[in-house]
């Protein structure tokens, strides 16, 4: 395993040298992971939690990273060999990946030592980010699709290995089917896919013995790139002639890829021409440039494809390529007494919610429907045989009661006392449970275009708590 | 080192398979690295030829590999065999890291055996792509900065762990001066910048006494954040208090962070206030969302700003988060006999330009600025002494003739036979090369709005060739 312990930034271990002067570094501190809204946000998938917990397990700084840091000549050398045995003992709150998570509620919670809390923010946000930025790209990928397979194909317009690597992690469990990245699919047991380039059938005298050669190594998987010459004209005949060829000999061929041009009408035409030579059974991929927006217009236009190769703008996530999470002081301890912490901004929706928090997730007993998020002060008890007084954190006069409610706990223990708690799951299996709960959200929550906002609350107790003390600092107290 | 060998697409090994059944995999390809053009480039800083040679030496699939490999059940057993003792053999031509490059030309050029050839392509291009992109931004960003120091801040929001490394180490090729990231800074040697977050001066009973804190521990090195609770009310009055008791004791203060609100009209108030306290070699550092178009807003307003932190729109290159350079096949080679290839496209500018080729820069000797990039069949010569014609390769009418030019060869050999040929460069030494050869464009070439599009032209062989292979192909011999 990478030790990553030194990526992060520097202010952390600058921070954490002014706590250790101050003797303040063993104070307990309460930091919460959460993001804001954005305007192509409407629910995020959450990811990256396994790899967040492996890199918490695995903290400490190896002898040449204290080196290092001795070399920078801003450190004191009882804070170095303090960092030099330092391992991560606190506990950490995460929501399960595969959740569906919305802005402003704290995903992760790391409740720990000064210093530690401090030195991990930047590592947990790239982790966190990354993975459930591109998780919630191939879910609304996936969504456009419709069911139809979607196969993870990114990896050369990734911004780096990780990128593609951890990108086509967080793809699968935002739904796609497959990869093409054959890393990936070695480390997390995902499917491969992927059969030939341009430059294939570019390397043979002609398509039809490069496709005749293809078919030779793969007569029980032949699946044919029709595009490098002219897809109707040229492609999809050859391939139909070498798919006689296959059937003659005993062997059903696969299908067909499109890779450029009108999709549409090259897909209607290409299923056309299979259907009427017989090949009724293969299917069409299309790939090149696709993201939910164009899936969806190619459904529209009645498209006949069956299968979709996403890379750029999925592996990426083109059209917003930061999730913008972060890491705010929510509480420190002193003396064992929480104090609770806050930040101010001129915008209402930026000052932090305060205090060591849970979040609850609030179903209609009646259709199993997810109704809202409630966010609640550590300590506090939700009540499932009373009604519950939901209301909007800043417009409070929007307000609804419910009743016949189940509340679930929306995190878990993933890391206590240093240690992994969470089992490591297989990737299909939070996939599946990604499904499974959005399953449990409205459409009306989770569509594309102009979707409700989903309810996020806090409790009356939390509310209070929060304008208490947005009232005294604003007076300066 | 990470073993990458597996960071490859499925096809790559698909087709690998295919040519060692058909026993053409020794047969010699030559493939070329380039990007097309996009609304966003008008230069790129080519970056990542360090780990691409350090990945081609290092290719190998591990056991594991192999067995992973087989139990996909697509492969032959004697295929297997092969890529168990597979090294790279071939060699490679590339621009130097800091070259500024344009469209169409080849970036590097790979000639080597086909399945080695294939293999590699997935991962160079995520290489390549991915530093290219981000020391392009950065390029751009230190331009609009006009030489102000610019500290790339990115991290957390960077697509995964080597996002955040190999984009700092980019963004410095490009122009920046420190990264926050200390991995980076460790591996690459790049000075780090950081020195305290919001929750630093939360943490403390008082925002004073958070700054007299953080002085004692840095009193030489003391720049406070001071918009954590007020800017100009609270945190630089503040600020100069504790400036103030630092300078008492002996000590220069360093200056102040902002991080939020207006930032041109909060540095212009904070930097007077900082001045009529005595206080005029501070320096005001921002941060928050910044890009080249920002900075630039920010300096024709005229704001004090000394140094600028930039973070998720130069770590994910924002607007453009992909380069979308391609591997494309330019020529085999049969019985030691170069067969060019081509791929054709309805759309003229996306036909690839065919063979084994040389890519020179022109300069002009009275002014050293480049006048073009002039892409030759490889075995051309450029005779300095004879006059040069230039034209278009599309609108071949747009043309021109230059004499008293230099032609420099702007590829070298990286990796030949496999082993390493040109030397790893320090990066500060990489990035004085991008700055003195971006002194050689005429800054209409270089410029953010409407700039000239600089000329990358074929040579009339070069031309011959790719016109004759084209109407060949357009005929269907």
């Amino acid at each position: 395993m990478r030790n990553l312990t030194l990526l992060t930034d520097l202010y952390e271990l600058t921070m954490g040298q002014g706590y250790f002067r101050e003797n303040r570094h063993e104070e307990i501190a309460v930091f919460d992971v959460f993001f804001r809204p954005n305007k192509l946000i409407t629910y995020s998938v959450a990811a990256g939690m396994e790899q967040a917990a492996q890199y918490l397990e695995n903290l400490h700084f190896a002898e040449d990273d204290i080196a290092y840091l001795r070399s920078l000549g801003i450190f004191t050398e009882d804070y170095l060999a303090y960092l030099g045995s330092l391992r991560f003992t606190g506990d950490v709150y995460a929501v399960r990946e595969g959740e569906i998570v919305f802005p402003y509620e704290p995903i992760l919670t790391v409740k720990a030592p000064m210093i530690q809390a401090q030195l991990v923010e930047t590592a947990l946000l790239t982790i966190i980010n990354h993975q459930t930025l591109i998780a919630s790209k191939a879910s609304k990928i996936c969504a456009a699709a419709q069911g139809d397979v979607v196969m993870e194909f990114g990896l050369r317009r990734a911004q780096g290995a990780d990128a593609g690597v951890y990108g086509a992690r967080a793809a699968v469990i935002g739904g796609c089917n497959s990869t093409s990245n054959v890393y990936a699919g070695k480390l997390f047991d995902i499917p491969v896919a992927g059969t030939m380039a341009h430059s294939w059938v570019m390397n043979f005298p002609s398509e039809t013995e490069a496709f005749r050669a293809y078919a030779r190594s793969f007569p029980d998987n032949c699946l044919l790139l029709v595009d490098t010459y002219d897809t109707l004209r040229s492609g999809v005949p050859h391939a139909i002639e070498v798919f006689r060829e296959l059937r003659a000999a005993g062997h059903e061929p696969k299908g067909i890829r499109l890779d450029s041009g009108d999709l549409a009408y090259l897909s209607k035409e290409a299923r056309k021409m299979l259907d009427d030579a017989g090949f009724e059974d293969t299917i069409i991929c299309a790939s090149g440039d696709l993201d939910e927006y164009s899936i969806r217009s190619l459904k529209e236009q009645g498209a006949k494809i069956d299968s979709w190769g996403v890379g750029t703008k999925l592996i990426t996530s083109a059209d917003m390529p930061a999730l913008g999470g972060v890491y705010k002081l929510a509480a420190v301890y002193e003396d064992g007494v929480e104090i609770p912490k806050i930040k101010l901004s001129d915008t209402t929706e930026k000052i932090t919610n305060p205090s060591f928090k849970e979040v609850y997730r609030i179903y209609d007993r009646a259709t199993d429907k997810a109704i809202a998020d409630y966010i609640t002060r550590a300590d506090e008890v939700v009540d499932e045989s009373k009604p519950l007084l939901l209301f909007h954190p800043v417009d409070t006069w929007k307000r609804m009661t419910v009743t016949n409610f189940r509340a679930r706990k929306l995190r878990e223990p993933l890391v206590m006392g240093g240690k992994r708690t969470a089992p490591t799951l297989p990737l299909q299996k939070i996939a599946a449970y990604c499904a499974e709960e959005k399953g449990r959200f409205w459409e009306e929550y989770t569509r594309q275009d102009m979707p409700h906002i989903y309810k996020v609350d806090l409790s009356p107790a939390l509310y209070t708590l929060k304008r208490e003390m947005v009232e005294k600092l604003g007076k300066g107290e």
